[in-house]
């Protein structure tokens, strides 16, 4: 199975390697990561630099194509060259997948017109804008079309495909493998749970902080 | 806040990913993903390949120092300069941190020497081998040295880890940041949840998964 994850600069790299990790372990994988040009794209952090070992040019066409969001994703959105490989991408896929803002992008590229999608909690609202149906959920299955909420959701959402591509059993040993067996110290991992005041918070920090990522990436 | 991730060929990319999406969100954190030289390292699956952007050299202090794991662990721990340079690491940081195999490694080093840690299921009687008494738990503190279990425990850990560092509240909201809310979608991520027969297949199969990834990537 071809799963082909789209990288760019000023993505967030946990919502690219986290469905990785999981997708990688079913048998016959075979996962690309493909960037605009062959060659590193730098993370939002600007710490982190991953190879992008293909070009769009050279994977036209994939089982599972997967779209990462972040800060970056402005761009993406406005690269109608991305965008029209990622339409072509979705035509011949067995699922198109985002996590985080990736929605977003799928978004602009024309794919959830009239389908429910999720994103990250603090961009919920811009779905509509692309004709999908905002749903607050881990993850949102539309026909073959998989939209994860933010960052982490990607491990969730993948192990779902996981299941719904070799079965519950494969599934669950993947899961075990990578213990993932969350205990997070918080119970603050989404907008429902934490302190109302801390939501505010981080909504009225969050553009800032990615403004000032992107600007360190330059251009 | 200097943090320094040790990156190697043969690593699980989501051990080092999970810590520094975390940890690369305290206020002047500057986080480096260190190799034994500059340059590439690539992942355990050989899909993917990060960018160690500084070699050891170049980095002879930090305030948190972490060490990710995977199959390529083994070369690692034979591997003096490596040892001798997280022996110094350990010297003068504030915190030592290591995710699933990643404590056999400080292990290696000598670090654990009399200290409870934990590690993989799959790994934790090796643990002994090193002096440390090893501790079924999502990640142990001990003194300075935080370990975690496998794969996907250095997100709860880091997040810990940022608790101790920044104070609660600011670990909350990166939580929130990262939208960690996990919702697996199977009760089988440890082996005291997952059904007996699962993991013993998992058990049985790993070791010649890591083998056969280690092959492929070639020495």
């Amino acid at each position: 199975m071809k799963i082909a994850i789209l990288i760019y600069d000023g993505m967030t790299a946990l919502d690219a390697v986290g469905p990785y990790e999981v997708l990688a372990q079913l048998r016959g994988a075979e996962v690309s990561f493909v960037g605009r040009r062959q060659g590193l794209v730098t993370c939002d952090t600007g710490a982190l630099k991953l190879l992008a070992e293909k070009s769009i040019d050279e994977v036209p066409l994939a089982d599972v194509v997967l779209v990462p969001g972040g800060p970056g994703d402005e761009r993406v959105r406005a690269d109608e060259r991305l965008l029209s490989w990622l339409r072509a991408m979705h035509a011949g896929s067995r699922w198109t997948a985002s996590v985080c803002t990736g929605s977003l992008i799928l978004g602009a590229a024309g794919v959830l017109e009239g389908l429910e999608a999720t994103t990250h909690w603090l961009r919920l609202d811009a779905l509509a804008e692309y004709g999908a149906k905002p749903v607050a959920a881990r993850f949102v299955e539309a026909g073959k079309v998989i939209t994860a909420a933010g960052v982490s959701a990607g491990i969730d959402m993948a192990l779902h495909l996981a299941a719904r591509e070799a079965g519950e059993r494969v599934a669950q040993a993947i899961q075990l493998s990578l213990e993932y067996d969350p205990q997070p110290p918080f119970a603050s991992g989404s907008p429902d749970k934490a302190p109302e005041a801390l939501v505010e918070a981080v909504g009225g920090a969050f553009d800032g902080i990615m403004a000032e990522r992107m600007a360190k990436l330059g251009s």
